[in-house]
């Protein structure tokens, strides 16, 4: 199954883009930009939405849903946010189809033209908080948390799996509060969510950090992010978090009465993560044999493969293999038992190395004899003898652990080695052209020597993280003075 | 808070509209024919899914993801498709707005006019059997049992919250199977499946049967269906599952390799439940003082509130609460304590009666003192005295198993009460238009006379019941025989 998919020492994008198609994660549909999210893909987002819903709800937001369509007139309210989204939107212009006069076709009714022009919402701040107005009007209904899950269109012009389409599935937040600290408050916090899940769930360290103003969202004060490094050297960017100051507020004239009467505009934030993650998944632990799924996402945690020769070899070990399945189900393990005689083992072992599940137990005849079970890691490849014993099941359970700890080592360690801290614009030029990665260094603060060192190198200021060192240095660009590094890469 | 809300029997549909708005389950958007669902509506369909998303998955289905917008020429594919849905379509034109010339404004950016225009998903069969075309070559591939849970769009020019809106949630079921009765029987066991998630969750009572010709989903051969009835006497379809026949696989050439190696057309379902089924369970329960809901959809089954004149009164109080809250909780039931100090406690006597909470336990320092609790079920309003003991939380279970059971058997008995066998035409029309409800009719099988009927009393024919008892007898229109009685309504 794996032959041919592309080494991504060779060509990494060539590898990603096989990789998606070939372990049926999504594939190009024949609308342009837009994806289809096979079976097996959809089940690792639908663990990602589970977890991640439970996060948001432990941190006492509540879910909602607002309209797909946003009024035209409703994106021009806040400047910067029209700017930032008016050139890649679907226009909504009519709402009826008729039969063309040659009877042949179907065409627009030129009849039904809308007043005014709908577009795809590519984000909700509008709708959102157009409808807050009605909902927020003292204290008292303030902290208002509430979170989306929906599908969003920003037209692409080129597009990639996951990582970039016309349309994508996400989660949006959008959160009204009656101070200023409390909005950045939660804007941190939720940065903080992302983090976690990204670092406990998805095994990908990430660094946490805020955008510079000319990274910033659209409307947005303070931008917080998370940036993970990939394994081609690339940085992508795994989630956002918005302090939208009174921006919308003030936009949707959204005021709220204080405890003492007082009349003031609302606080805002919005922060969203979106099948991109799975991008991110993807493209940061598997390797050429096909997808590395940590365990606590990956659709079953382990496959059991019988080897028989014969029906009845199948049936004694269908037998026992039913136990063991029961088991570990017991202890909360999902568990493929892939018992088809359509396909040979070979197949079978190729075909869920490609499909990145964590554990591969095999078992025959002669294993049923010693005793015996073999246990394969996807992620180091290892393969081991284990004992039919009452203690296996928990030893698998161990083992997933491992799995899930390790992945993430790897991938920690991986960032590590690919952290650069260079002083001089020189420098910066050639690890940015051999080696890539993250490079640490010193930056004057202004937007024009950022889109100076963009335009000549590709290479984005990605965050200043969170916490960061302060230092006295210079800038590598303009030599004036800096207080500390920021994190460079060329990005997704 | 439910002052004022209209009597069901002067003015249901005031009373409906009051309602969901008042309960905060959802409101109108400033776009045309959107709603806003909100979050306390939200978690009820929130509990629907989860339900129905399991009953799906432990009959084999598993979700995927397809895009948002069709190309206008597959809608056009299928003949009777499209002529079931050119007419509500919102129809996307171009990808990018741009500044006005007088600058003041966005305008569609005529260059970025699109080469097909794209239509936004009314349902996914023609998108769906285009992806299938190249999922399935053999016998292998199949069955695919496929659902999507998403938004989609059907333009509408009289809209009601939740039951009819321009925009709606839903899922939508697609399968593909290699005979006939294969995928007969999955059409049939999909309505199955639905009946029971009314019946079982919703405590809604529904009629299984097939639509006749004329009220089939457009595309199909046969619609099965569940048809409820609500208490103001109209019918409420709430959910239908196709059989597609070949004719989607046809429009989209979709064949499979039999094991014997002949070429066949695959044999095709659908099946859908909306934010319709919403209206349903509003409309089906609720009574004049608010919301009425079975225990097993309410976002939280119990309410505790305290009744204290003091902070010493409520801190005593809430450590008797709290010991309950938990034990409750270990239970598996959800319990809201609303100890804010900004309400009285009659004020939250009344927003939970309007909210539908099922149970709502009252406790001051009297009941304290007399080791007791006051416990009021939403359904019928009667109020007793438990005594805090060790089985109080049990009982508040058996409870909450009673209220879901008698929501169920009152709402059964109503449509026993308000099905009513007719013989002539005018005794059917006289039904009609004194006391509505299902009417039990024979009719003559033919599409002219179900139309005559409908012209003349906008009754239709809801279902013919599965297992229809087979009798002779003349229909009421045309008095030519007939070997049944069907079910007639007037429907949503």
């Amino acid at each position: 199954m794996s032959k041919g998919l592309p080494k991504r020492s060779e060509d990494y994008s060539a590898w990603y883009n096989e990789l998606v198609k070939r372990a049926e994660l999504a594939e190009n549909s024949d609308v342009r930009g837009c994806m289809v999210i096979k079976p097996y893909g959809y089940t690792i987002w639908e663990k990602m939405q589970a977890e991640l819903d439970r996060m948001f709800k432990a941190t006492g937001h509540v879910n909602a849903y607002f309209p797909l369509f946003i009024p035209k007139s409703y994106l021009s309210r806040e400047a910067d946010h029209v700017e930032g989204f008016a050139k890649e939107c679907a226009v909504v212009t009519h709402h009826r189809l008729k039969i063309s006069e040659d009877g042949k076709g179907l065409v627009v009714d030129p009849e039904a033209k809308l007043e005014e022009e709908l577009i795809v919402r590519p984000t909700s701040e509008t709708v959102i908080w157009s409808s807050y107005r009605n909902w927020i009007q003292s204290y008292r209904d303030l902290p208002l948390l509430i979170n989306q899950w929906a599908n969003v269109v920003r037209w692409e012009m080129r597009t990639r799996l996951f990582l970039r389409t016309s349309e994508f599935l996400w989660q949006e937040g959008h959160t009204a509060h009656a101070t200023q600290p409390e909005a950045v408050a939660e804007a941190k916090q939720m940065m903080e969510v992302y983090a976690t899940f990204a670092e406990e769930q998805m095994a990908l360290p990430v660094v946490r950090g805020i955008k510079t103003a000319s990274e910033r969202f659209a409307g947005a004060v303070e931008t917080y992010c998370i940036e993970a490094l990939m394994q081609d050297g690339k940085a992508l960017q795994a989630g956002t978090s918005h302090f939208l100051g009174q921006n919308f507020a003030k936009a949707f004239d959204v005021k709220f009465a204080s405890k003492t009467g007082e009349l003031d505009y609302v606080w805002g934030t919005s922060w969203g993560v979106s099948t991109r993650l799975m991008g991110a998944l993807i493209m940061a632990h598997s390797d050429d044999s096909g997808l590395v799924l940590p365990p606590k996402l990956a659709p079953y945690q382990v496959v059991i493969i019988p080897i028989f020769r014969s029906e009845e070899e199948l049936e004694t070990i269908s037998e026992k293999v039913l136990q063991i399945k029961t088991q570990l189900e017991s202890l909360g393990i999902s568990v493929k038992y892939d018992n088809r005689d359509t396909q040979k083992p070979g197949w079978k072992f190729a075909e869920y190395e490609l499909k990145g599940v964590p554990v591969r137990m095999a078992i025959g005849t002669r294993d049923l004899q010693n005793n015996t079970i073999e246990v394969a890691r996807r992620d180091t490849k290892e393969k081991e003898m284990y004992t039919l014993d009452s203690d296996l099941c928990e030893r698998i359970k161990v083992l997933l652990n491992d799995i899930q700890d390790h992945i993430y080592q790897k991938a920690l360690a991986f960032r590590k080695e690919n952290t650069t801290r260079v002083d001089t614009y020189e420098e910066f030029k050639e690890v940015l052209d051999t080696k890539g990665g993250f490079i640490l260094a010193h930056w004057d603060g202004t937007a024009e020597t950022e889109a100076k060192i963009k335009e000549e190198t590709k290479a984005t200021i990605r965050c200043i993280p969170i916490n960061n060192q302060q230092e006295e240095g210079k800038c590598i660009y303009s030599g004036n003075p800096s207080t500390q590094r920021v994190v460079f890469a060329i990005a997704y």
